[in-house]
């Protein structure tokens, strides 16, 4: 969820630094060696902006983790270490014992190191900024999709805003589904043990922080494509599907599953990684020539979205 | 200024990682090369808690960057690139453009690149991620100060603390001092161009975060050595030792001035770098063998402190 792009990019305009052009993709890169760049990108969780109030904090700090790692991943690298700042309030033992075996919890799973940080007094906000390596061969710059890749997500969409939905009570879903969708938005699936065979097969990602669309568009823009994702492909939950929330899968955020482009010939070898354990890789389009971005329905006509998502397309 | 100590270190015990040493420094350090290693490191400013409302947003762009190349200097090294989470309430384009003016005007003036960031809606906070390099034979660690070591500070002590009071009018001075202190405290004096030459010829070293004592205490508790401290040596302005306010000195945050340990041998060597253009070098003390912090007055007695300083001595 972020402010408007426009403002910010007019006066903080990071694309002229000498640094390598991993630069306003998901993470920045430079040379950590001759096969392999460092990675390293930072993203803040806000009270109220980010996660509701009373959020467990054991799953605010899983998270906060997470979606970095997500970031470095979707640079194609694997996350290595973390700084960690967290603004409170107060001195809560509790809360920061939970938090802590949280983050931690998420760091021990993934192979991460906690290398520093800093904790401050103020509103409740955490940042982590991470630091990964990247394979140079292995790099999956947003600027990098082809026409005729194919568009693959990663798995379910729109559970993350669904679960939103549900804490705010504004949709009645069974308890079942109720705490999955909260757990796909507490406790993002991400993949960092197999990014290293889906890069080899890629050319672009990003992860869904913003929604489907607001990021899939990330990478037509860089890129200067366009693309055609079909609905009916689109990965999402039954009751989503059924209710005719598509919106929650397009527009919706913090899902923190992958969007890739691949070049058609690696199809087969893709569909494969679906046998790998908990990991799911969906076809839903195709990059073409164009800057447009086409939703197509069922019926093959253009799909409209309710909403444009968190961002300003035209930025 | 941060929270309690043992708390934090209670469940975020960063010392157990398998990364070089120094984490729980100014900035953890990994390896870069042969010669070098990779400094960093990260420091958050929110609104009230280290800085007032309606603070010149160009100078707090320029702070929020200075005191994290600050850390960088701590440990001997260079700061090289930088990433910038600002959270924000709302957008104002004036105050945006302002914070980017000096943010960038002191990135350029130390050869600062901006690789990435996040900026996000929430209170007013502004977080740096800094990265840096320093070379393997001039890391200046918190543990490393010998007993005999001379101790040292560069710039005046206290000025930051005396703005503060200045702003937050519990001090009646000077226009001019007013504006003097005011500028000590938002545009902190850092000495990134000297730091190769300081650091040669150190042991030790830290920034002045917390105020002179606290942060002098985590070199001798990290180095298991105390120190005498002879206060009529501090370099504090001249209204501030004519009144009395030693404390400010002894214990005001915010001046980002550097404490180094130094050998002795290299006493004649430290002083000619007083030479070079706008820095200032001055011995404050000594390195002794114990654990004990004095602070010693001119007439040979323990000066009391009146207040602790930001953080508790006994984490």
């Amino acid at each position: 969820m972020q402010l408007e792009f426009s403002i910010i990019s007019k006066y903080f305009d990071i694309k002229k630094t000498k640094v390598f052009k991993g630069i306003g993709d998901d993470a920045a890169l430079f040379t950590k060696d001759k096969k392999y760049y460092w990675a390293i990108s930072t993203d803040t969780l806000n009270e109220k902006t980010h996660f509701l109030p009373h959020t467990s904090p054991f799953n605010l700090g899983w998270k906060s983790l997470a979606v970095n790692i997500s970031d470095i991943n979707a640079m194609g690298g694997n996350a290595k270490f973390a700084l960690l700042s967290i603004s409170l309030p107060d001195i809560k033992e509790s809360w920061i014992k939970e938090f802590s075996k949280g983050f931690f919890s998420c760091a021990k799973k993934y192979g991460v190191e906690l290398i520093g940080g800093d904790t401050t007094k103020g509103p409740l906000s955490i940042n982590v900024c991470i630091l990964g390596d990247v394979e140079r061969k292995n790099v999956l710059l947003r600027s990098n999709a082809k026409p005729q890749d194919d568009v693959w997500v990663t798995g379910e969409l729109g559970l993350a805003a669904l679960g939103l939905a549900a804490l705010e009570n504004k949709v009645m879903i069974s308890p079942y589904l109720k705490k999955k969708a909260i757990k796909a938005l507490e406790i993002p699936k991400i993949y960092p043990s197999k990014i290293k065979k889906i890069a080899k097969l890629s050319n672009a990602a990003i992860d869904i922080s913003d929604g489907l669309t607001a990021d899939l568009y990330h990478i037509l823009k860089s890129s200067e494509v366009g693309a055609d994702i079909y609905l009916d492909d689109l990965p999402m939950n039954l009751w989503i599907k059924k209710n005719g929330y598509y919106d929650y899968g397009l527009t919706g955020g913090d899902d923190y599953q992958l969007i890739l482009t691949a070049p058609k010939k690696n199809r087969l070898k893709i569909n494969k990684l679906n046998a790998l354990p908990s990991i799911k890789l969906t076809r839903i389009g195709v990059i073409k020539k164009g800057r447009k971005l086409n939703i197509i329905d069922s019926n093959g006509k253009l799909y409209n979205l309710k909403i444009k998502g968190f961002v300003h397309f035209e930025s």
